[in-house]
């Protein structure tokens, strides 16, 4: 019999037990999303060489207004040339500016004048630069030599991808992400594509899920397939995923108290098991164990998670446990879900006795003076069985186990368990002009 | 010259002009980040037949308290079995209901008795059902047969995976994602695997971070290099992606006023040129296109955007404007940034003359009894050749054309650009335990 522990201390006892993996040298383009696993410096100053904000005429900003022989072009790409005092030069966006010159005039301050007999290109300067340094980028005035462009466990975006290609990081060091395997267990489940259900059967939807939430965090993920509920069957899929050196293994059912729940008495057979019964609803059977050396690259053990069968109990498990792990091994400072706080929507009835993670949906509202807060909409009836209570959820609200019912317009926290870039837009949110 | 068009216009005439791509066929575990060209229907109740949510004992409710045989075991994956008035079954959760059974009595509300002399298992049920249907999933009460459970245009996200293996969607109709084609241009670029820069020379940067932000959108993304200062090599490079059949190309930087700025003329010749200049800052040479019938799969037109060459206005016009026909492509029914309300942290100057769409790290802050906001940090300095100010940017303060400076602690309009899941924790979020 285990212990019943609270999240808190399920998910401290997780992120206690795991450890980044280790870094790996990977090219630009393949960095995205994951942690650098170094600080990445500038080796040059940017600009390289003070350049032209515009497209315009270099100038020496104390000649002030006027018609100049433009005395060559000077274009990006190029190396900078001489100009004296008295002319000007063409020069294009980015070029460098030529020596002398102290200043770019924009093309819509000037005009072109006629071609001087000789064939000279001559230009009117109508409104004259400001003084020097007026239009130009100084060297180093973006990025100095030096200086640290990315900061060591910063994670990659697309433009942090832009600034490794600026200071030519072509390469880099980044952390590893877990290695994650799937598998479910239980003699009722059939593969997806079973047309037909015989009696009993279900259709596996986990490991799909499961996969497909791992992958989103980066993993690469392995498909051990569903195992039946025999002990044997079941050490053999262990074996298997130990064999393939992955980090971390993913079940799902088994877990709970009934005859046929094998996955606790092997894990405790071939690890350590942290806690196999979690106060939280849904996913009260979770469990999590080490097996230590048993496998993974560079001798770490294999980290398991036996999540519940329970289709909504196993994905609502996974984010509040196994993504914040999947997280910390791939070197994240702050590994846990984002906690943010919403309106609720509608009344909602509470478990006396488990906290819930109850779902909902969560869209930006705007009425009046105020700030605009977020209201959490739920998904409907929130049995562990009914996986529509995730679809379209974006967060989890951490509902008390308190006997009663919450009302609507309570303020709730709630953990974010997708990307609110694609929130439901429930109304046109106003544009917000600041006045002062 | 190009009449300065407004970015609500230039966002309406790039969604105007584009049409979602036609649907394709996925399978499952690919599915994932589509939108749904189809319903997605039931075909059986989930689950198939009453299931037990414990594991325990099936009984007749009527039956009540008191010392039961225990007449078989109902396994899950297993037909159901028939049980007489008077006796129990051992049942696992998820298995079929026995048929003459109406409940199930949790195993923590039993002990196991002796075995009768005839080795006959024995139960005492201590703590009865409460009647009819007591831990029993009704028939159907999950989903029911012929249940839309997935809308056409919905985005599949991990749970809809779940959702579709559960209904047996092993394959799904699901939009196509737009082929995406990048280039650089301008005689100053380097790739940044370049050790060392020659005179006047920068890295590119823009490429990567387009590609990289394309991809970050599921999109296909092929490299054309860069492209010299040279209608020639420009229009070849043109060639290439209508050769590769690709729908949206990518070019940064040639788009401005100078000599050297081929793309617009080039557009012109090519197709037609909707927008060559947006009132907006950074990115004002943000140019639109489309190449009629030039090229792309099923007969459509190339779509073009000319992005600045300069890093940051490349990659906030890629938010704003082609990140929104991206997701319209890709199906979305609203593609456009997703619009919250933050507080600035710090005093803004604003500039004058054209709204500006300034970098800023969203992070949520609660203090006292408020329902909490985000507070928008600055990402510093604005030049839009500092890529720093993108660094950790999650979203774009949009802040109007007005001369002066706006306070800190003043509420402004932001667009999403990252995944807030991801966003800094400066503070401990407190959790809220809602009272009433």
């Amino acid at each position: 019999m285990y212990r019943m522990v609270s999240i808190a201390e399920a998910q401290k006892t997780v992120l206690n037990a795991i450890e980044p993996l280790p870094s790996i040298s990977l090219g630009l383009s393949d960095a995205v999303g994951h942690i650098l696993g170094e600080d990445v410096i500038a080796r040059e100053p940017l600009p390289p060489f003070p350049a032209s904000i515009k497209d315009g005429y270099a100038v020496v900003s104390a000649d002030g207004p006027g018609d100049y022989d433009v005395a060559f072009e000077a274009l990006a790409g190029t190396a900078a040339g001489q100009l004296k005092a008295g002319s000007v030069a063409y020069i294009t966006t980015g070029a460098p500016l030529p020596d002398g010159a102290d200043a770019v005039v924009q093309v819509e301050n000037t005009e072109k004048l006629p071609a001087g007999p000789d064939g000279q290109q001559r230009v009117r300067i109508v409104k004259p630069a400001k003084g020097p340094g007026d239009d130009v980028r100084a060297l180093g005035s973006d990025i100095a030599a030096g200086e640290v462009v990315l900061a060591k466990d910063s994670l990659v975006g697309a433009a942090e991808i832009g600034l490794l290609a600026t200071v030519g990081a072509a390469t880099v060091q980044v952390r590893r992400k877990a290695r994650v395997a799937v598998l479910s267990t239980g003699d009722e489940l059939v593969e997806p594509d079973q047309e037909t259900l015989g009696p009993g059967q279900i259709r596996d939807a986990n490991r799909f899920m499961l996969a497909a939430a791992a992958r989103s965090a980066g993993c690469d993920v392995t498909d051990l397939g569903i195992a039946r509920d025999d002990p044997a069957e079941v050490e053999a899929k262990f074996g298997e995923a130990i064999a393939q050196g992955v980090d971390v293994l993913l079940t799902s059912g088994g877990v709970s108290v009934g005859d046929r729940d094998f996955i606790k008495p092997i894990l405790e057979r071939q690890g350590t098991v942290h806690f196999g019964k979690v106060c939280m609803k849904p996913g009260k059977p979770l469990t999590f164990a080490t097996l230590d050396g048993a496998a993974g690259s560079s001798g770490r053990g294999l980290v398991v998670f036996g999540l519940p069968g329970n289709p909504v109990s196993s994905i609502v498990t996974f984010n509040l446990v196994v993504l914040p792990a999947l997280r910390a091994m791939a070197g994240w400072a702050e590994p846990r879900l984002r906690r943010v706080h919403a309106r609720t929507q509608s009344a909602i009835k509470l478990d006396p006795e488990r906290p819930e993670y109850h779902r909902a949906s969560l869209s930006w509202h705007r009425t009046g003076e105020s700030a605009g807060e977020l209201a959490a909409a739920s998904t409907g009836g929130q049995i562990s069985s009914r996986l529509l209570s995730m679809r379209s959820a974006n967060a989890l609200l951490e509902l008390p186990a308190v006997q009663g019912v919450l009302p609507a317009g309570s303020l709730v926290s709630a953990l974010l368990i997708d990307d609110l870039s694609a929130m439901p837009v429930p109304e046109d949110i106003p544009l917000v002009v600041p006045s002062w």
